[in-house]
């Protein structure tokens, strides 16, 4: 009973809103058309319901449909940015990857497995985590695709590059460790956004920075404002093929309660949209929302902000995507 | 990514939950295929995201979506009943109606005329509300296929045949009222089930025994027990045409806190589901679950509830439908 | 803006929910007139905001307003008893009693000089605690009213017979012991209902024992049913003067957690409810429904249980009164 | 047992929090007087309780008494403007309005003419939702009063002026096309602030400039502050009569959760009271709250800021009308 | 500043509440004594913080200690059965065992050694888990120091006989199908109570009672009462070493909340104490109380109610075991 | 099975989470070792669990434990001050204060003895509340321990220099007076920070100046920025020896939902923290964190910004004492 509107651009998008209330049928990201009834998209949303990598709070997994849940209320028209992304190109939600809980080595390949099969055919990803684990398996992707290490910013209030946990290699707080001695991370243009909190000790920040990694902490956020980190960011980045990360967690605890590690000092919701805006024009070339755990959150509010990310990473690539019309 | 089963009926049955976790994929009821994956359902599941007509709490528009987001936990054997019901017939998730949610005439004629068109072809209704008012538009369309009026177990703290509340007559306190006026209940064979509560007078009561019905309180069902209970409604109803209308609220608010007109004294999931499982059997032609609140539920507490209810429904109605293969 | 209605019985009854709705206006006990707003009441319901006196959570100083609020569904007609209170006798909302939180043995005079004002002119209440000290200075004017000693059914999971903690005399675990000391109960005739929990020692129920004091346990509820544990409390009350006094913890912690010391194996809020209307006939002189914690609510919950077990009190008052008028 | 106090200025002020604890006896709004308890007031807060008019999360009727419950801590100094409104002039709660859930239409005719009674004798009212779609016949009984178009400060994630939903012209998404086509707003000076989030299409913005409003977004909130939005606010204002119309979504979600269409990146509490604030000495003739959702509040967290919204809107009102008493 | 009190039995009893508030200092079970600080134990409870094998909500890894939390409530004397459980035996807590979250089979075996550690010398264990996965290797410490296979009762709303899960063996749905496979079990004597549910297919039950259970469901509960089902369970375990593995989604929801796989239809908290403590003077020699997931509780509900079982548990073990004095 | 870490200097430290996980074990503060574990502490965390004090919502007797457990994720580096606060001095967890709930003039004694005798040997304290109430005795006890009068800063919505409610001197919001009028505040040198809300009235901001405090008060800054508030601060207090009490609810109730006076337009944790880092090099002699209520809290977030709060005390503590060895 549900029904697609054909968007000025000819791509199918969102269910019409003024005519099926946006609480009524399955959520689908931004009530998007799946991927089986587009030919093909040119972003796709796609969730990988995983948390077996987490040290503290587990409910990741569930992280996903929650964010699909709470993007009800996404509006095609972005006026930050004043694109219409869905018009512009095809965006589809892609599902869920099925992912074993029970094994985490057979469930980095699977995403990375997944990820390649979804982006054979050029398609961008935005994905919804799940723990921070599966960044790992979505940058090699990413950079299998792009041909070359990809530069990276990523949005969090931990380093996420400690080595091991309890013997493991690969949890959620390792994989730009990993990453950065895989190779596929162009130290020259890796920032780390929103950092804060205790470490185990001034080493983790040693290490951090002999990987190359620049840091831009939440007290610095503060203290410098939005315009002046963009631009700084924005310096480093060039137009490197881009890959965006972001763990909400580098959100306040006040603006993103449903998360597993949180940490006081966080950036705001609108500091955090703002700066994403500041990266328009950027060469990205896919991006993830992850660690939203909806157990801990409330009326949806980590939902909504995790949302909102994943709507204006869409945005920014559709924008820089060559429209299939550019009447909106 | 997602894979649905093909059942040993020869229907296409529910996603494989050894191959792809439980929280993964959109939340089909029981993670049934949709009515478009199908060529035909023997019984479907459908929504109805509507709730102008309550007097206290609404919040019932998000009903549907939260019991299917509980009902990822059904799987397909049920073994209270030794049904496989998804073997045993074609069930499918019809989605949601498209309801307008600010005029309760038109969204009466909605519900109606989506009901029958699903069901033109013999197709069987579970619906999830919603409010209560959507019972009367459902029992309009289960009586014009069955060509007579319809008997009906009514299960709610309340009797729902008032009639009218701020000049409205068409509202949740009011439906069945309104359906024995218009002839469309076998007023030989009505009856509410967990009645309890305060009423308006004792001329509420009266009312309500003129119109036919029987009532078996919530203390009935304390101090008879569901067997003795069960005995004096299939003696009611016999072999009549039944729909069998849940509100949730008939339960005990510890069992059902999400809801909106909450009753102390309720009876207990077991009890209901005791109940309904004594109706095996019964022609049951249609069938509703309303009245579930999530923004009142706590930890999936009701829609779990809720699921079950409407599984067992679904399953006695697989039960007495001509099934399309016997084994199992 | 609000109308309060005439009864039939000649007395202010509560607003008038088809016009009025539920959820409109201040919350009085059941929508009831205020005591300002009626010349004398036949029965009160006066709330007391204090838990100073409690050893565990505090939070019962919201309880009154919290039944008020869960009050608001209230009907004036009371099916399990045939009886619309409100037309039988004059009930108002005497407010809260204003008592200091700061000091103990002040709060207890002030909650006995507020209860002695009130009855004067033979006025019954209903008091909404607070915790369980208030009702030692609730016992000690329903006697000095009574004009002797009182029985008394106390429902709760603890006896409540401790003798002092942390040097206290004068706590929610002391009360009847104190009240037993000072002559004021009818030690031929107090129990306990719904008994259950781990104890200091043995020596709690032997002291118990010597008070006077029989025991219902919760055990004994469910292996006896209601009818059989209600004939052996009647039996044992007689036409007594009889005090009730409700701990909503004496119900299971599914249905009422919102209060300050839970304990499992609890009683349902059924049997609480049919229980206290086995009481029907009885001399009610005086009662109390305490310890409800709204901090530790969901969904109003326990508020909606209290508030039946107040209003099935203040109707068991209602229905021993000489009406006004006998028609309804 | 309550006791109002006289205060400096010879009015009749809240209750005297130093003898009955803030959490006793009824809630009006900030402990005020009824208004049946004075002559007449200066400023009246009033509630109305609807939100059929909502597209999303419905709960808003709750609103207006989860506010007062949230205002018993407000005091009767305002140090950020100097001010003891209470003392100033007289101010009363009005009570909530009765409004028909179940026929907008009517339900908007209710609150236009209710406004109108209520400010017969020169009452300012604070109003209290209910759902956005009141703020279209508050609108026009201001606009009565005022005898002329009003200008308008609309604090809000949203514009509030689409045209139709499903065929309705009158929900809360669209009063302020309406009010616009009545020709009650003064469209010289009408401004949209907070806005933020996604919309239909740039065609919303369009539209939105070409009925006069000017927009400052959430955004320009971060990077002009708080003074200079107050001076542009001011500048288009003048010394015309003023409506404020406070969407409590207006407010990041971390700030109002409870709340029915939440978008991310919005401002902070503490923004929105500076910049209310900084409206001092303009002529407040009019005003609400609107959109608080209880359902989906924690903590009062919502209830909390709402309340101190309605009280810094009285202060304005009081601050500007001629005192009965200049000490306070 | 904490005080251990020597109980009558020469033991090292719980913190006396009477001079030491119940909320605080550290939270061990019933504010016993850690391991650390006596001798040695007869009982201990050991939390195992691990939910890597659960298929749904994961969270379980937080149980043990919110069921500490909620178990300060208890006091030393059981009523129901009449013992001072730490009068008469040693009873300690040995806090968590450290488990690798990130690999299933190491944290077994980590498990079953600390078990076998900590039985060395006689003391006997009450676990509180952590997820089911844990029961297997706690059945082997069992059998091994029994000398010989177990008898079993399972309460569950589960049967937890499920072969594998995404290819994996050891999971939370499969630790009996294991301990069967293993030999540790005495399948003349196991059984589940409380069984409900869907399942996969008639086959489970096929396996199931192939491998020796029997089955009592929560159906049968309602129906038989508890004694007769205790006479029933009694019969098959005679005077063999028995364990007891308490599931606590063998509760309703509406009592258990806080846990991974709810399942309506449940058996309450009365019912599993009562059946518990039916089993008085069987030789227990281990137990445990799992999946209990905080994530989901709310105000402690599942926590007190598992804290109680666990408390009969310890109960039921210090009965049997030769006391170190008699005199309590 | 815990262990604790010997740190480079030479101090026993807390756990080793990359081998016990961090929700292992008893909740200590940051994981730290029990003061009976260490010859003796340079800085002790110690809690003490009192409200009665409070005059609306109580519930901070649960504070310290709150904040122990969301402390869990607190690592040993503190890299904002680039201090490891573990290894430069001996910190550790003291435990709980035994305080009497039903008498405040004996808790009052009772914190003033406890916090002298943890004292006597140079060790400093952060106290972990219960609510403010306890300020004054440990004013005392840091007045008496420094010799002199001491400089504070205090971090709240309030003043805390009310004198008296219902009679009662000594309570959560009078115990600044207490202390001004006593002698132990050093009347040049004290400030309040984040101020905000009404007050009773003018002469409250009266009273206050002439006791000689400075008032920042949210609005400042937000004006001013942190650097500027920072140097105002440092600029009063000079060398004196300093105490720092921190109530949770300076923060925003968005921040801090968990408290029992919530006031909106408040700081945000990421403003405290940075103002809490600017006072380095200060000489912090004592420092409180109160007026948690975790009933209210949600997802830990108010335990989690306290805790912060706390680790940020400890670390300025550590920072200025002579280390016991330099190397970390």
């Amino acid at each position: 009973m549900e029904e697609l509107r054909v968007t000025g651009g000819g791509h199918l998008g969102p269910i019409d809103s003024s005519r099926i209330p946006r609480y009524a049928g399955a959520a689908t990201f931004a009530r998007l058309p799946r991927l089986d009834q587009v030919d093909r998209a040119d972003v796709a949303v796609v969730g990988v319901p995983f948390d077996s990598g987490v040290s503290y709070r587990p409910g990741a997994r569930f992280g996903g449909n929650h964010i699909r849940e709470a993007s009800r209320l996404l509006r095609p028209y972005n006026p930050a940015l004043d694109v219409s992304p869905f018009e512009r190109v095809q965006v589809a939600d892609a599902g869920d990857m099925a992912v074993n809980p029970f094994n985490i080595l057979e469930a980095i390949e699977t995403v990375q497995q997944n990820a390649l099969d979804l982006t054979a055919d050029g398609t961008r990803l935005v994905t919804l985590g799940g723990d921070h684990t599966i960044a790992l398996p979505l940058l090699r992707a990413a950079a299998e695709r792009a041909g070359s290490p990809v530069a990276m910013l990523h949005f969090d209030a931990h380093l996420d590059t400690w080595d091991t946990y309890f013997g493991a290699e690969y949890t959620h707080g390792t994989p730009f460790r990993r990453a950065v001695e895989e190779g596929i991370l162009d130290t020259e243009a890796i920032s780390h956004v929103g950092t804060r909190g205790p470490l185990y000790g001034v080493r983790d920040l040693e290490d951090d920075r002999r990987f190359g990694f620049g840091i831009v902490t939440s007290s610095d956020v503060y203290r410098q404002g939005v315009d002046e980190v963009v631009d700084k960011l924005r310096a480093r980045i060039g137009n490197r093929p881009l890959y965006v990360s972001v763990d909400i967690d580098v959100l306040d605890p006040a603006h993103a309660p449903g998360t597993g590690t949180p940490e006081a000092g966080g950036i705001t919701s609108r500091e955090l949209l703002e700066i994403l805006r500041g990266l328009r024009g950027l060469n990205l070339v896919g991006a993830d929302v992850v660690e939203v755990a909806p157990a801990y959150d409330h009326a949806e509010l980590t939902g909504v902000a995790a949302s909102h990310v994943a709507y204006d990473l869409v945005t920014l690539m559709a924008d820089t995507l060559t429209p299939a019309s550019e009447d909106k």
